[in-house]
C-alpha cells in the first residue's frame, strides 16, 4: 500500500536553498594570510553560486552530468562550487592537490572533466599537466597567483570573477532525481589505479542530516567550524553541506595550514569546532606549547583519517578541546562511526577507553565482521574480522565512465552488495568499532588472525625501540607468521629474546602470536604520506635482503 | 549520471534493528500507577516485537498492507506494536481514544482494520462499538482490565501475552520499499469526515533523523524522554522512532496523565525531556505549586499542539524547565518548525520573542505564504498569508482505501502538490513562523486579511473583558468585516466606544481593522475540546439572534 506523503527528492539544491533562505546571515570566513579575512554570508554565497552556474552553463556550455573539477583549497569560492555544480545538474569532481602528477592526470582523464576551477596559487601544479589532460576545455582561475604558466594551451582560460560579474543573481535550478550523481572523489589506493566514488544527491543529503545529529557533530548556528580537513578529501567530511543545512558558520583556512596561522585564526576568529586529521593537531599542539594562544573558544575537535594517539587526545583535553574520534573513508561519505561514549560510561574511568575506539555506528550504517574463512563473527568486542558496511551513504561500486557499468571488484564489495572496508577490527555489543589492522597487513596464521598493529604498538612501547613494523611472511606450517622488524634507539643493545619476553610478559601478547622471525633495520620504509610501507619490507624479505634471526 | 552509492531503503525496520542491536540497553519505562514501573530494555522490546509479528502473521493471518489498529495508551507494548507492524510489512493504524464513538467507528471501517490491539483499560470504550466494526476479525488485549464486555462478538479475542509466549524471538523481516505505507493516523477535522494520513517508511525515517538533529529535540542516550503526547497523536511526535534511532530512554505514562502522577513520575524517574500539549503543562504547573516536587532533572520541554501562553513559558523557565515551542499537524508527521532562537538572539532581550514564535523551518520543510488573492507573499515577518508546506515528511494527499486513488481536495492541496495548512501567519526573513489565525477564521476585508486572534487578544487584555471572540460577517462593501463578541466581567459597564478606542490607542490595531459591529454575549460557545466554536457565533449572527451595535 502506498503512502500519501509527498514525493520530494533529497537534493543538494534543497540544502543550498535552505541555507540561503533561512540561514542567510551565517558566515563563511576565508583566511587570507594577511589583513582581514574574506567574509561572506550564506546569502552572498548563494548569489555567487547562482552566478557560477550561469557562467558554467551560458559561457562554458556545461550540461547535465558534465564533470566540473575543482583544484582548490578550503575557501568560500570552493563552497560556492560545491553547491552550484550539483544544483545545476552537473557533477562536482574534487581533485586532491597532494596527489602525484601521474595520478592527477589519470584521474582527470578517467573522469573526463570538461572544466577545472583552480585557485591561482595552484597554477604551478596544474599548468605542466595541461597538455596531457585530454578532456579539459576550460580552466577557471579563482584568487591570486601568476596566470602566465597557463597561456598557450588548448584549454581556454577564464577569470572566475570576470565570469561572475555580469551574471543574474538567481538560477532556475532544475528538478533532479535524488539518485543522480552530485559529486565524485577518487581514492588514492596504494595499489592499482585510483577508484572513483560517485556520491548522489540523496547520499549527500542523508549524510548531512547525520552530521547534524546530536550524537555526530551536532553543531548549530551558534557554532563556527574550522574546516581544516580539505574539501578535496571526502567532501571535507560533509561539513560544507551540513553547515548550510543548519546555519553553522565556517572558518576556512585556504592554503594556510601551517601550525602558526591555524593557531592565529583560532585565537582571532574563535571557532567552537574544528575537524582535521591527527597530523595537523600534533603540529598545532607543538605550536601552542611554543607560543601560547587563547584557544578557549575551541571546545570540540573532530579527529578522523587515522587514529588519534591517546597522548594527543589527553593533551587536547587539557587545553579544554574535547576530541571526538570518527572513522570513515572515501567510500563512506565519510561518516561511518563517531566515538561518543555511551551514557553509562560518561564520567567514569571507562569513558576515555570509549573515546579511543573508532566510535559507534549510527542507524544509517549497518556493520558486520567477516573472519579469515569468510564466516560471520559475533559482535562481542573480541572477535576480529574484516569490517563490512551497508547504508544509503556507502558506496556500492566504483565509477567506470558515464556510460559503462560500474566496477564491483570482489575484494571491495561482497556478493550481497556490502562494502568491504579493508579494515580489520572488533565490534562491541554496544556497536563500538575498534580497528586493529588493515586487512592487507593482518597476519593469517593457522586460520586465526594476528594484528600487525597490536604487535607494533607493543614493541614500540619498549624503551629501547624507536620504531617497529610487523609484516606477514610465508610459513610452511601456519600459512603466514609475523616478521618483526625493529629500529633500535641510538646505543641500545637489547636482544630479540628480551623483546620477545617483554611482549609476552609485559604486553600480554598471546604466546601463539609472538614472532619467531626478528630483524633489525635502520628505518621503517614509508609511503609518500608517511605511513609504514609494508610491501617494501615484504619484498625485501622475499628477496633475502634482510638478516633474519629465528628464535 | 547515476551515482555509485548503495541503494538502501529508509525503513522502520532499520530503526528497530539499530535500536535493538546498538542501543539494546536503553530503557522503556512504563508507569503502572502502583508499585514498580514496568522496565523493558530496547533489546527485550525487540524480542517482543518479533514475537508480536509472528503472532500477527502466524496466528492471526496478517499479511502485507493489512491494517492493524492500536487503541492504547503510551506504554512499552504500544512501542512494540509501532515497530512490529510496519516492519512485517503491515500498516499500523493508531486510533485516537478521545474521539466520539461515531468517528471511531467510521475511521476503523474506512481504514478496514483487520485487527485491533487494545489496552485492557480501554475495553469499555471499544466493546460497545464492536458490532459496527465491519472489518475487524481479531481483538488482541494487552494489560489489565475486565475482558467480559468483549465476549460474544464476531471478532475473536486474544490475550496478547498468550500469543507472544511461545513465539520465536527473531523474525525474518521482509525487504520493504521505502515508499510503502508504514503507519496511518486520521485527522479529527471539525468539518467533514476524518481524513487519513498514511506515513511511509521513508517519511518516518527522515522525520526521525530530523527529531534527532541538534536544532530539533536533539536528545541522546544520556536523556530520558517523558512522552506525554499520546502515541495515537501523530506518532507521539515521532519520539518512539527517534528514540530507537539514538538510544534515548522513554518514560511512558500509560493512562496516568493527571497532574499528580505526572509530577510523581518526574520526581522518581527523573526524565530530562518531556513532550506534551500546553493543557497538560498548565495542570502540572498547578500541581507543582500545590505540592512542590523535585523536578530538577527535567530541563527541556517540547510544547506543541497549540501555542504555549507566554505566562506558562515563563513559569516553566522559573522552574528550570526550558520550554521549546514546536509547530506541526497530523499532515506534517508532525515536525514543521522548532523554536530555537537564532544565534544572534541568544542571551538578548529578543530571545523570548523568538521562543514564542512557532519556530524555524528545518531544511526538510519548504514553506510559502499565499495571500487572500492567491498571490505569493514575501517572507518579511509582517505579510500574513496561509501557510503552505512541502517536504518528504509532509502529506500530499489523504487515504481513500487501499485500491482507490488518494484524495487531493483543492482546499487542502495546491495544484503543484503543496499542503495548505489552514494556518495563517507570517514568516520572518530568518525562517521563523508566527501563526496569527486559522484560515477559516481570518476576516477577508477588501482584499486584505484581518486576524481574528489579534483582535481577540487585544480585547481580552482590557481589564473589563472576560472573553472575546471575533468572527467574520458578510459586508456589502468590503466582502467581510469583523464582528466583536464580548463577555464582560461581572459588574463591568465599559461601552463599545471605549473598547474601540482602547484597541486603536492602547493596542495599536490599525484603523481599518477596527470592528464596526459589537455585541455582548454571556459566554463564548466552545467545542468539545474547549476551543472557541466560531461557527456557532457566525450562525447566530446570520440568524439575527445577536443584538448588534454599529459604531
Amino acid at each position: 500500500m502506498l503512502s500519501t506523503m509527498q514525493d520530494v527528492p533529497l537534493t543538494v539544491t534543497r540544502i543550498l536553498e535552505h541555507g540561503v533562505l533561512v540561514h542567510g546571515r551565517s558566515q563563511i570566513t576565508t583566511w587570507t594570510g594577511e589583513g582581514e579575512p574574506r567574509r561572506r554570508s550564506f546569502a552572498e554565497a548563494g548569489v555567487r553560486a547562482a552566478q557560477l552556474a550561469h557562467a558554467l552553463r551560458d559561457d562554458l556550455g556545461v550540461r547535465a552530468d558534465d564533470r566540473v573539477a575543482t583544484l582548490m583549497w578550503n575557501n568560500a569560492e570552493h563552497v560556492e562550487a560545491y553547491f552550484a555544480i550539483p544544483a545545476m545538474g552537473a557533477v562536482l569532481h574534487t581533485l586532491n592537490l597532494r596527489l602525484p602528477a601521474e595520478q592527477l592526470v589519470w584521474i582527470v582523464n578517467h573522469a573526463a572533466d570538461r572544466v577545472i576551477i583552480v585557485n591561482g596559487s595552484l597554477i604551478p601544479l596544474i599548468a605542466p599537466l595541461l597538455p596531457r589532460l585530454t578532456t579539459v576545455e576550460h580552466i577557471v582561475v579563482s584568487g591570486p597567483g601568476d596566470r602566465a604558466p597557463l597561456a598557450g594551451g588548448q584549454a581556454r582560460v577564464h577569470e572566475c570573477e570576470e565570469l561572475l560579474a555580469d551574471k543574474p543573481t538567481t538560477f532556475d535550478w532544475p528538478e533532479i532525481d535524488e539518485r543522480q550523481a552530485a559529486a565524485m572523489c577518487y581514492t588514492s589506493g596504494t595499489t592499482g589505479d585510483p577508484k572513483g566514488v560517485v556520491y548522489s544527491h540523496r547520499s549527500i543529503y542523508l549524510h548531512s542530516m547525520q552530521v547534524n545529529m546530536t550524537q555526530s557533530m551536532g553543531l548549530t548556528d551558534r557554532d563556527t567550524s574550522l574546516v581544516v580537513v580539505p574539501q578535496f578529501h571526502v567532501n571535507a567530511w560533509g561539513l560544507p553541506h551540513a553547515t548550510f543545512m543548519t546555519g553553522v558558520n565556517m572558518l576556512m583556512p585556504d592554503r594556510f595550514l601551517q601550525p602558526a596561522p591555524l593557531a592565529e585564526m583560532i585565537e582571532t576568529e574563535r571557532p567552537t569546532h574544528a575537524a582535521a586529521v591527527p597530523t595537523i593537531w600534533q603540529g598545532l599542539l607543538g605550536e601552542l606549547h611554543a607560543k601560547p594562544r587563547d584557544v578557549s573558544s575551541l571546545t570540540q575537535v573532530t579527529i578522523g583519517g587515522s587514529a588519534c594517539p591517546p597522548s594527543l587526545m589527553e593533551a587536547f583535553d587539557q587545553l579544554g578541546m574535547r576530541v571526538c574520534h570518527a572513522w570513515g573513508m572515501t567510500e563512506t561519505s565519510p561518516l561511518g562511526t563517531v566515538a561518543r561514549p555511551p551514557a553509562h560510561a560518561v564520567g567514569t574511568e571507562e569513558e576515555f577507553a570509549y573515546r579511543l575506539t573508532q566510535g559507534r555506528f549510527p542507524a544509517g550504517v549497518e556493520a558486520r565482521l567477516t573472519g579469515p574463512g569468510g564466516e560471520r563473527l559475533p559482535r562481542d568486542g573480541t572477535s576480529a574480522g574484516e569490517l563490512e558496511v551497508r547504508g544509503p551513504w556507502i558506496a556500492g561500486a566504483y565509477y567506470n565512465g558515464p556510460d559503462a557499468e560500474p566496477l564491483r571488484p570482489a575484494d571491495k564489495f561482497s556478493e550481497d552488495g556490502w562494502l568491504k572496508t579493508g579494515d580489520v577490527g572488533t565490534i562491541s555489543p554496544e556497536g563500538f568499532l575498534t580497528l586493529t589492522d588493515r586487512a592487507k597487513d593482518v597476519i593469517k596464521s593457522g586460520g586465526e588472525w594476528i594484528s600487525s598493529v597490536d604487535l607494533e604498538n607493543a614493541l614500540m612501547s619498549h624503551p629501547d625501540v624507536a620504531e617497529a613494523a610487523v609484516v606477514a611472511v610465508p610459513d610452511d606450517r601456519w600459512g603466514e607468521r609475523p616478521l618483526a622488524t625493529v629500529v633500535l634507539k641510538d646505543g641500545a643493545t637489547t636482544d630479540f629474546e628480551t623483546l620477545r619476553v617483554f611482549l609476552a610478559e609485559e604486553r600480554r601478547i598471546a604466546k601463539w602470536q609472538l614472532p619467531e622471525r626478528w630483524t633489525v633495520i635502520a628505518s621503517v620504509p614509508k609511503t609518500s604520506v608517511g605511513k609504514f610501507d609494508k610491501k617494501v619490507l615484504r619484498r625485501q624479505y622475499a628477496d633475502g635482503q634482510l638478516d633474519v634471526t629465528h628464535l
